[in-house]
Protein backbone atom coordinates (compact mmCIF):
# COMPACT_ATOMS: atom_id res chain seq x y z
CA UNK A 1 0.00 0.00 0.00
CA UNK A 2 0.98 3.42 -0.05
CA UNK A 3 0.38 7.00 1.18
CA UNK A 4 0.57 10.32 -0.85
CA UNK A 5 -0.95 13.73 -0.42
CA UNK A 6 -0.27 17.30 -1.77
CA UNK A 7 -1.52 20.43 -0.71
CA UNK A 8 -1.87 23.85 -2.46
CA UNK A 9 -1.63 26.75 -0.47
CA UNK A 10 -1.51 30.37 -1.42
CA UNK A 11 2.40 30.32 -0.81
CA UNK A 12 3.38 27.31 -2.96
CA UNK A 13 2.85 23.74 -2.33
CA UNK A 14 3.90 20.62 -0.53
CA UNK A 15 4.31 17.12 -1.34
CA UNK A 16 4.32 13.96 0.88
CA UNK A 17 5.23 10.68 0.24
CA UNK A 18 5.34 6.87 2.33
CA UNK A 19 8.25 4.47 0.95
CA UNK A 20 6.62 1.23 1.38
CA UNK A 21 5.57 -1.07 -1.15
CA UNK A 22 4.02 -4.48 -0.57
CA UNK A 23 3.34 -7.13 -2.81
CA UNK A 24 1.79 -8.99 0.34
CA UNK A 25 2.96 -8.93 3.77
CA UNK A 26 5.82 -11.35 3.15
CA UNK A 27 6.94 -8.91 0.48
CA UNK A 28 7.40 -5.27 1.97
CA UNK A 29 10.78 -3.25 0.38
CA UNK A 30 11.25 0.27 0.17
CA UNK A 31 10.98 1.93 -2.89
CA UNK A 32 10.59 6.09 -3.29
CA UNK A 33 7.45 7.42 -4.37
CA UNK A 34 8.15 10.93 -5.25
CA UNK A 35 9.92 11.94 -8.44
CA UNK A 36 11.70 14.89 -9.25
CA UNK A 37 12.53 15.59 -12.48
CA UNK A 38 15.36 17.58 -13.80
CA UNK A 39 13.45 20.20 -16.38
CA UNK A 40 13.89 22.99 -18.50
CA UNK A 41 14.39 25.98 -15.98
CA UNK A 42 10.78 27.55 -16.49
CA UNK A 43 9.58 24.02 -14.71
CA UNK A 44 8.43 22.38 -11.64
CA UNK A 45 7.14 18.69 -12.16
CA UNK A 46 7.41 16.30 -9.24
CA UNK A 47 5.57 13.27 -9.65
CA UNK A 48 4.21 11.23 -6.69
CA UNK A 49 2.87 7.40 -7.40
CA UNK A 50 0.63 4.74 -5.90
CA UNK A 51 -0.69 1.58 -7.09
CA UNK A 52 1.04 -1.14 -9.53
CA UNK A 53 5.05 -1.28 -9.01
CA UNK A 54 5.67 -2.44 -12.67
CA UNK A 55 3.20 0.26 -14.40
CA UNK A 56 4.78 3.31 -12.06
CA UNK A 57 8.34 2.24 -13.10
CA UNK A 58 7.57 2.01 -16.30
CA UNK A 59 5.17 5.33 -16.75
CA UNK A 60 8.28 6.94 -14.98
CA UNK A 61 11.16 5.65 -17.34
CA UNK A 62 8.47 6.85 -20.43
CA UNK A 63 8.56 10.05 -19.18
CA UNK A 64 12.46 10.19 -18.99
CA UNK A 65 12.77 8.18 -22.64
CA UNK A 66 10.95 11.33 -23.49
CA UNK A 67 12.73 14.16 -22.64
CA UNK A 68 16.03 12.14 -23.93
CA UNK A 69 14.43 12.25 -27.69
CA UNK A 70 14.48 15.46 -29.48
CA UNK A 71 12.06 14.59 -31.60
CA UNK A 72 9.27 13.90 -28.92
CA UNK A 73 6.62 15.64 -29.90
CA UNK A 74 4.92 16.19 -26.41
CA UNK A 75 8.04 15.67 -23.13
CA UNK A 76 7.54 17.27 -20.08
CA UNK A 77 9.94 20.15 -20.98
CA UNK A 78 8.05 21.34 -23.91
CA UNK A 79 3.98 21.23 -22.87
CA UNK A 80 3.30 24.49 -21.84
CA UNK A 81 0.71 24.25 -19.25
CA UNK A 82 0.38 21.57 -16.27
CA UNK A 83 -2.64 20.68 -17.25
CA UNK A 84 -1.32 18.94 -20.41
CA UNK A 85 1.30 17.13 -19.08
CA UNK A 86 -1.15 15.40 -16.94
CA UNK A 87 -3.30 14.72 -19.51
CA UNK A 88 0.51 13.52 -20.86
CA UNK A 89 1.13 11.30 -18.05
CA UNK A 90 -2.16 10.15 -17.58
CA UNK A 91 -2.09 8.58 -21.25
CA UNK A 92 1.15 7.20 -20.89
CA UNK A 93 -0.61 5.30 -17.73
CA UNK A 94 -3.48 3.84 -19.95
CA UNK A 95 -0.44 2.83 -22.61
CA UNK A 96 1.36 0.77 -19.97
CA UNK A 97 -1.55 -0.42 -18.40
CA UNK A 98 -2.84 -1.96 -21.62
CA UNK A 99 0.34 -3.43 -22.60
CA UNK A 100 0.40 -5.80 -19.29
CA UNK A 101 -3.20 -6.49 -19.41
CA UNK A 102 -3.48 -10.11 -18.53
CA UNK A 103 -4.71 -12.64 -21.07
CA UNK A 104 -7.01 -15.04 -21.32
CA UNK A 105 -4.75 -17.69 -19.85
CA UNK A 106 -3.60 -15.82 -16.93
CA UNK A 107 -4.73 -15.62 -13.53
CA UNK A 108 -7.11 -13.32 -12.57
CA UNK A 109 -7.05 -10.78 -9.59
CA UNK A 110 -3.91 -8.99 -11.27
CA UNK A 111 -4.13 -5.06 -11.53
CA UNK A 112 -2.46 -3.18 -13.48
CA UNK A 113 -3.60 0.31 -11.87
CA UNK A 114 -1.59 3.48 -10.97
CA UNK A 115 -2.74 6.78 -9.83
CA UNK A 116 -0.31 9.72 -9.71
CA UNK A 117 -0.11 12.79 -7.69
CA UNK A 118 1.60 15.60 -9.84
CA UNK A 119 2.82 18.86 -8.36
CA UNK A 120 4.22 21.59 -10.40
CA UNK A 121 4.18 24.79 -12.30
CA UNK A 122 5.36 25.60 -15.76
CA UNK A 123 6.07 29.08 -16.65
CA UNK A 124 4.04 31.94 -15.36
CA UNK A 125 0.96 29.31 -14.76
CA UNK A 126 -0.35 28.96 -11.64
CA UNK A 127 1.19 26.41 -9.19
CA UNK A 128 -0.90 23.61 -8.77
CA UNK A 129 -1.26 19.92 -8.05
CA UNK A 130 -3.64 17.48 -9.93
CA UNK A 131 -4.78 13.66 -9.23
CA UNK A 132 -4.16 11.58 -12.07
CA UNK A 133 -6.69 8.32 -12.02
CA UNK A 134 -5.93 4.68 -14.15
CA UNK A 135 -7.98 6.11 -16.44
CA UNK A 136 -5.94 8.74 -17.33
CA UNK A 137 -8.40 11.63 -16.38
CA UNK A 138 -7.27 13.95 -13.76
CA UNK A 139 -8.80 16.61 -11.17
CA UNK A 140 -7.46 19.63 -9.45
CA UNK A 141 -7.88 20.40 -5.57
CA UNK A 142 -9.86 23.36 -5.25
CA UNK A 143 -9.83 26.48 -2.93
CA UNK A 144 -12.05 24.65 -0.65
CA UNK A 145 -10.08 21.82 -0.27
CA UNK A 146 -6.60 22.05 -0.89
CA UNK A 147 -5.43 18.71 -0.77
CA UNK A 148 -5.10 15.77 -2.51
CA UNK A 149 -4.83 12.20 -1.61
CA UNK A 150 -3.94 8.56 -3.21
CA UNK A 151 -3.15 5.56 -1.80
CA UNK A 152 -4.22 4.71 1.45
CA UNK A 153 -6.33 7.61 1.97
CA UNK A 154 -8.90 7.86 4.59
CA UNK A 155 -6.98 7.32 8.01
CA UNK A 156 -5.48 10.50 7.13
CA UNK A 157 -8.17 12.80 5.93
CA UNK A 158 -9.83 13.53 9.08
CA UNK A 159 -7.14 16.05 9.96
CA UNK A 160 -7.01 17.54 6.80
CA UNK A 161 -10.80 17.91 6.61
CA UNK A 162 -10.36 20.22 9.89
CA UNK A 163 -7.20 22.05 9.50
CA UNK A 164 -6.13 21.89 5.64
CA UNK A 165 -6.81 25.42 4.39
CA UNK A 166 -5.02 27.65 1.41
CA UNK A 167 -3.56 30.63 3.52
CA UNK A 168 -1.17 28.07 5.89
CA UNK A 169 2.03 28.35 5.42
CA UNK A 170 4.62 26.11 3.68
CA UNK A 171 5.92 24.84 7.43
CA UNK A 172 2.77 24.71 8.64
CA UNK A 173 1.68 22.57 5.34
CA UNK A 174 4.22 19.99 5.57
CA UNK A 175 3.85 20.05 9.11
CA UNK A 176 0.09 18.85 8.79
CA UNK A 177 0.88 16.64 5.68
CA UNK A 178 3.00 14.95 8.37
CA UNK A 179 0.46 14.75 11.30
CA UNK A 180 -1.87 13.16 8.42
CA UNK A 181 0.76 10.66 7.48
CA UNK A 182 1.87 9.56 10.84
CA UNK A 183 -2.41 8.73 11.12
CA UNK A 184 -1.88 6.29 8.44
CA UNK A 185 1.21 4.61 9.57
CA UNK A 186 0.13 4.29 13.14
CA UNK A 187 -3.15 2.57 11.51
CA UNK A 188 -2.00 0.91 8.69
CA UNK A 189 1.34 -1.73 8.36
CA UNK A 190 1.38 -1.22 4.89
CA UNK A 191 2.24 2.50 4.79
CA UNK A 192 5.93 3.12 6.23
CA UNK A 193 8.90 5.13 6.64
CA UNK A 194 11.06 6.75 5.19
CA UNK A 195 8.70 9.56 4.50
CA UNK A 196 9.87 11.95 1.62
CA UNK A 197 8.63 16.20 1.81
CA UNK A 198 9.23 18.62 -0.80
CA UNK A 199 8.40 21.85 -0.75
CA UNK A 200 7.90 24.46 -3.31
CA UNK A 201 7.37 27.86 -3.12
CA UNK A 202 4.61 29.76 -5.95
CA UNK A 203 6.90 30.91 -8.59
CA UNK A 204 10.26 29.32 -8.04
CA UNK A 205 10.17 26.13 -10.10
CA UNK A 206 12.31 23.88 -7.84
CA UNK A 207 11.89 22.01 -4.60
CA UNK A 208 13.37 24.43 -1.92
CA UNK A 209 12.83 22.21 0.57
CA UNK A 210 13.21 18.60 0.36
CA UNK A 211 13.60 16.23 3.36
CA UNK A 212 13.54 12.13 3.84
CA UNK A 213 12.41 11.19 7.07
CA UNK A 214 13.32 7.58 8.10
CA UNK A 215 12.00 5.40 11.28
CA UNK A 216 14.67 7.25 13.75
CA UNK A 217 14.23 10.61 12.76
CA UNK A 218 14.46 13.05 15.47
CA UNK A 219 12.18 15.48 14.26
CA UNK A 220 9.47 13.35 13.30
CA UNK A 221 9.50 11.27 16.46
CA UNK A 222 9.32 14.69 18.49
CA UNK A 223 6.32 15.82 15.80
CA UNK A 224 4.83 12.81 16.28
CA UNK A 225 4.87 12.46 20.32
CA UNK A 226 3.96 16.08 20.75
CA UNK A 227 0.88 15.29 18.79
CA UNK A 228 0.07 12.41 20.64
CA UNK A 229 0.62 14.96 23.87
CA UNK A 230 -1.46 17.71 22.75
CA UNK A 231 -4.25 15.31 22.00
CA UNK A 232 -4.61 13.70 25.19
CA UNK A 233 -4.65 17.28 26.39
CA UNK A 234 -7.33 18.05 24.48
CA UNK A 235 -9.79 15.19 25.03
CA UNK A 236 -9.26 15.21 29.00
CA UNK A 237 -10.68 18.86 28.93
CA UNK A 238 -13.44 18.06 26.68
CA UNK A 239 -17.06 18.76 28.16
CA UNK A 240 -18.33 16.51 30.56
CA UNK A 241 -21.80 14.86 30.36
CA UNK A 242 -24.12 16.00 32.76
CA UNK A 243 -24.81 12.25 33.94
CA UNK A 244 -21.27 12.16 34.99
CA UNK A 245 -20.19 12.95 38.64
CA UNK B 1 -22.91 3.40 4.75
CA UNK B 2 -23.16 2.79 8.41
CA UNK B 3 -20.50 3.76 11.54
CA UNK B 4 -20.27 1.86 14.72
CA UNK B 5 -17.46 0.71 17.44
CA UNK B 6 -18.00 -0.46 21.17
CA UNK B 7 -14.68 -0.16 23.69
CA UNK B 8 -14.59 -2.12 26.69
CA UNK B 9 -13.10 -1.07 29.79
CA UNK B 10 -12.40 -1.77 33.15
CA UNK B 11 -15.82 0.26 34.02
CA UNK B 12 -17.90 -1.34 31.66
CA UNK B 13 -18.47 -1.08 28.12
CA UNK B 14 -19.49 1.91 25.41
CA UNK B 15 -21.31 1.30 22.47
CA UNK B 16 -21.75 3.77 19.44
CA UNK B 17 -23.78 4.09 16.40
CA UNK B 18 -25.07 6.36 13.49
CA UNK B 19 -28.31 6.36 12.13
CA UNK B 20 -27.81 6.80 8.09
CA UNK B 21 -28.39 4.33 5.71
CA UNK B 22 -27.73 4.67 2.11
CA UNK B 23 -29.37 2.34 -0.53
CA UNK B 24 -27.73 4.88 -2.91
CA UNK B 25 -27.13 8.51 -2.50
CA UNK B 26 -30.95 9.48 -3.94
CA UNK B 27 -32.26 6.49 -1.11
CA UNK B 28 -31.06 7.87 2.02
CA UNK B 29 -33.25 6.72 5.26
CA UNK B 30 -32.57 6.89 9.18
CA UNK B 31 -32.67 4.05 10.94
CA UNK B 32 -31.46 3.16 14.37
CA UNK B 33 -28.59 0.74 14.48
CA UNK B 34 -28.39 -0.13 17.87
CA UNK B 35 -31.10 -2.60 19.66
CA UNK B 36 -31.35 -3.51 23.34
CA UNK B 37 -32.94 -6.38 23.54
CA UNK B 38 -35.16 -7.18 26.65
CA UNK B 39 -33.96 -10.26 28.67
CA UNK B 40 -33.68 -12.15 31.52
CA UNK B 41 -32.82 -9.65 34.41
CA UNK B 42 -28.94 -11.56 35.08
CA UNK B 43 -28.20 -10.17 31.40
CA UNK B 44 -27.43 -7.53 28.75
CA UNK B 45 -27.35 -7.67 25.60
CA UNK B 46 -27.20 -4.54 23.44
CA UNK B 47 -26.58 -5.33 19.26
CA UNK B 48 -25.35 -2.71 16.64
CA UNK B 49 -25.38 -3.75 12.76
CA UNK B 50 -23.76 -3.05 9.70
CA UNK B 51 -24.38 -4.13 6.22
CA UNK B 52 -27.87 -5.45 4.28
CA UNK B 53 -30.64 -3.59 6.13
CA UNK B 54 -32.83 -6.59 4.75
CA UNK B 55 -30.40 -8.92 6.68
CA UNK B 56 -30.31 -7.19 9.71
CA UNK B 57 -33.86 -6.93 10.60
CA UNK B 58 -34.37 -10.18 9.53
CA UNK B 59 -32.02 -11.52 12.04
CA UNK B 60 -33.09 -8.96 14.65
CA UNK B 61 -36.70 -10.39 14.23
CA UNK B 62 -35.30 -13.94 14.42
CA UNK B 63 -33.63 -13.28 17.85
CA UNK B 64 -37.39 -11.77 18.98
CA UNK B 65 -39.04 -14.46 17.78
CA UNK B 66 -36.60 -17.11 19.84
CA UNK B 67 -37.34 -15.16 23.02
CA UNK B 68 -41.33 -15.19 22.73
CA UNK B 69 -40.93 -19.19 21.73
CA UNK B 70 -40.76 -21.00 24.97
CA UNK B 71 -39.90 -23.84 22.95
CA UNK B 72 -36.68 -22.44 21.67
CA UNK B 73 -33.21 -24.59 22.58
CA UNK B 74 -31.41 -21.45 22.12
CA UNK B 75 -32.73 -17.90 22.85
CA UNK B 76 -30.92 -14.23 24.31
CA UNK B 77 -32.51 -15.39 27.38
CA UNK B 78 -31.27 -19.35 28.05
CA UNK B 79 -27.56 -19.09 26.35
CA UNK B 80 -25.29 -18.93 29.56
CA UNK B 81 -22.44 -16.71 28.60
CA UNK B 82 -21.89 -14.22 26.06
CA UNK B 83 -20.05 -15.77 23.61
CA UNK B 84 -22.73 -18.48 22.97
CA UNK B 85 -25.34 -15.45 22.44
CA UNK B 86 -22.65 -14.52 19.87
CA UNK B 87 -22.26 -18.01 18.06
CA UNK B 88 -26.34 -17.98 17.96
CA UNK B 89 -26.38 -14.67 16.57
CA UNK B 90 -23.55 -15.52 14.29
CA UNK B 91 -25.73 -18.88 12.77
CA UNK B 92 -28.99 -17.09 12.43
CA UNK B 93 -27.33 -14.21 10.16
CA UNK B 94 -25.29 -17.13 7.92
CA UNK B 95 -28.77 -18.53 7.74
CA UNK B 96 -30.65 -15.20 6.51
CA UNK B 97 -28.15 -14.59 4.21
CA UNK B 98 -28.21 -17.84 2.41
CA UNK B 99 -32.74 -17.10 2.11
CA UNK B 100 -31.47 -14.30 0.46
CA UNK B 101 -29.15 -15.50 -2.11
CA UNK B 102 -29.56 -14.52 -5.60
CA UNK B 103 -30.63 -17.14 -7.71
CA UNK B 104 -29.06 -17.36 -11.38
CA UNK B 105 -31.63 -15.09 -13.36
CA UNK B 106 -31.29 -12.40 -10.68
CA UNK B 107 -28.89 -9.56 -11.42
CA UNK B 108 -25.05 -9.85 -9.27
CA UNK B 109 -23.63 -7.19 -7.44
CA UNK B 110 -26.19 -7.85 -4.64
CA UNK B 111 -24.83 -8.24 -0.79
CA UNK B 112 -26.73 -9.99 1.83
CA UNK B 113 -24.19 -9.88 4.67
CA UNK B 114 -24.36 -7.86 7.66
CA UNK B 115 -22.03 -7.53 10.48
CA UNK B 116 -22.37 -7.08 14.08
CA UNK B 117 -21.27 -5.57 17.29
CA UNK B 118 -22.80 -7.26 20.74
CA UNK B 119 -22.03 -5.71 23.92
CA UNK B 120 -23.56 -7.21 26.89
CA UNK B 121 -22.58 -9.14 29.92
CA UNK B 122 -24.43 -12.74 30.98
CA UNK B 123 -24.24 -13.07 34.95
CA UNK B 124 -21.17 -13.52 36.66
CA UNK B 125 -19.28 -13.64 32.98
CA UNK B 126 -17.04 -10.54 32.02
CA UNK B 127 -18.72 -7.98 30.19
CA UNK B 128 -17.34 -7.76 26.85
CA UNK B 129 -17.59 -6.27 22.86
CA UNK B 130 -17.93 -9.01 20.54
CA UNK B 131 -18.09 -8.21 16.72
CA UNK B 132 -19.34 -11.22 14.45
CA UNK B 133 -18.62 -11.33 11.03
CA UNK B 134 -20.78 -12.32 7.94
CA UNK B 135 -19.64 -15.81 8.23
CA UNK B 136 -21.18 -16.64 11.56
CA UNK B 137 -17.68 -16.20 13.52
CA UNK B 138 -16.42 -13.37 16.08
CA UNK B 139 -13.88 -11.84 17.65
CA UNK B 140 -13.56 -9.91 21.07
CA UNK B 141 -11.27 -6.71 21.62
CA UNK B 142 -7.80 -7.19 23.34
CA UNK B 143 -6.72 -5.61 26.52
CA UNK B 144 -4.23 -3.92 23.95
CA UNK B 145 -6.82 -2.74 21.31
CA UNK B 146 -9.80 -1.98 23.69
CA UNK B 147 -12.21 -0.94 21.02
CA UNK B 148 -13.97 -2.96 17.44
CA UNK B 149 -15.35 -1.10 14.56
CA UNK B 150 -17.66 -2.18 12.04
CA UNK B 151 -19.00 -0.37 8.71
CA UNK B 152 -16.94 2.59 7.61
CA UNK B 153 -14.01 2.41 10.27
CA UNK B 154 -11.18 4.14 8.94
CA UNK B 155 -12.09 7.53 9.49
CA UNK B 156 -12.69 7.22 13.23
CA UNK B 157 -9.37 4.60 14.21
CA UNK B 158 -6.35 7.13 14.08
CA UNK B 159 -7.51 8.87 17.33
CA UNK B 160 -8.74 5.35 19.16
CA UNK B 161 -5.43 4.05 18.03
CA UNK B 162 -4.08 7.09 19.77
CA UNK B 163 -6.01 7.13 22.60
CA UNK B 164 -8.49 4.05 23.48
CA UNK B 165 -6.99 2.08 26.93
CA UNK B 166 -8.81 0.13 28.91
CA UNK B 167 -7.83 2.52 32.00
CA UNK B 168 -10.83 5.21 30.32
CA UNK B 169 -13.90 6.14 32.91
CA UNK B 170 -16.92 5.58 30.79
CA UNK B 171 -17.60 9.33 30.46
CA UNK B 172 -14.34 9.82 28.65
CA UNK B 173 -14.77 6.91 27.13
CA UNK B 174 -18.12 8.19 25.56
CA UNK B 175 -16.81 11.02 24.95
CA UNK B 176 -13.66 9.27 23.09
CA UNK B 177 -16.13 7.53 20.99
CA UNK B 178 -18.23 10.22 19.70
CA UNK B 179 -14.92 12.26 18.43
CA UNK B 180 -14.11 9.20 16.72
CA UNK B 181 -17.96 9.21 15.11
CA UNK B 182 -17.37 13.15 14.36
CA UNK B 183 -14.32 12.56 12.39
CA UNK B 184 -16.76 9.61 10.62
CA UNK B 185 -19.38 12.17 10.31
CA UNK B 186 -16.93 15.13 8.31
CA UNK B 187 -15.49 12.42 6.55
CA UNK B 188 -17.99 10.41 4.69
CA UNK B 189 -21.15 11.72 3.98
CA UNK B 190 -22.97 8.44 4.45
CA UNK B 191 -22.09 8.57 7.88
CA UNK B 192 -24.74 10.46 9.76
CA UNK B 193 -26.87 11.26 13.23
CA UNK B 194 -28.61 10.71 15.41
CA UNK B 195 -25.90 9.51 16.92
CA UNK B 196 -26.76 6.57 19.86
CA UNK B 197 -24.91 6.27 22.42
CA UNK B 198 -25.03 3.37 25.44
CA UNK B 199 -22.75 3.41 28.72
CA UNK B 200 -23.21 0.11 30.77
CA UNK B 201 -21.15 -0.13 33.96
CA UNK B 202 -20.06 -4.21 34.71
CA UNK B 203 -21.88 -5.90 36.38
CA UNK B 204 -25.03 -3.03 36.45
CA UNK B 205 -26.56 -5.92 33.45
CA UNK B 206 -28.54 -2.56 32.06
CA UNK B 207 -28.02 0.29 30.08
CA UNK B 208 -27.22 3.01 32.32
CA UNK B 209 -26.79 5.92 30.32
CA UNK B 210 -28.90 5.76 27.05
CA UNK B 211 -28.40 9.04 24.32
CA UNK B 212 -29.74 9.75 20.74
CA UNK B 213 -27.70 12.99 19.74
CA UNK B 214 -29.33 14.87 16.71
CA UNK B 215 -28.00 17.23 14.13
CA UNK B 216 -28.73 20.07 16.55
CA UNK B 217 -27.54 18.66 19.64
CA UNK B 218 -25.80 21.42 21.64
CA UNK B 219 -23.05 18.61 23.89
CA UNK B 220 -22.41 17.58 20.59
CA UNK B 221 -21.74 20.40 18.56
CA UNK B 222 -19.86 21.81 21.76
CA UNK B 223 -17.69 18.18 21.42
CA UNK B 224 -16.96 19.13 18.29
CA UNK B 225 -16.04 22.56 18.10
CA UNK B 226 -14.20 22.27 21.36
CA UNK B 227 -11.78 19.42 19.93
CA UNK B 228 -11.09 21.23 16.67
CA UNK B 229 -10.32 24.46 18.39
CA UNK B 230 -8.32 22.05 20.73
CA UNK B 231 -6.65 20.51 17.75
CA UNK B 232 -6.12 24.02 16.02
CA UNK B 233 -4.29 24.87 19.13
CA UNK B 234 -2.05 21.71 19.05
CA UNK B 235 -1.15 22.22 15.46
CA UNK B 236 0.03 25.43 15.60
CA UNK B 237 2.18 24.69 18.79
CA UNK B 238 3.77 21.81 16.74
CA UNK B 239 7.43 22.37 16.70
CA UNK B 240 8.89 24.22 13.93
CA UNK B 241 11.38 22.19 11.21
CA UNK B 242 14.80 24.31 11.12
CA UNK B 243 14.33 25.72 7.71
CA UNK B 244 11.61 27.67 8.67
CA UNK B 245 12.25 31.56 9.48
Amino acid sequence: MTYCLGLRLEAGIVLVSDSRTSASVDDISVYSKMHHFTTAPDRLVVLLSAGNLATTQAVRNQLLRDQENPAAERNLDNLDHLEAIAGYIGEINRQVQQNSAPGPEQASGFNPEATFLLGGQVGDGPHDILLIYPQGNYIAASRQKPFLQIGETKYGKPILDRLATADLDLGQAARLALVSMDASMRSNLSVGPPVEVAVCRAGSHQVDQRMKLYDDDEYLAGLSAEWGDGLRSVFLALPRFDWES
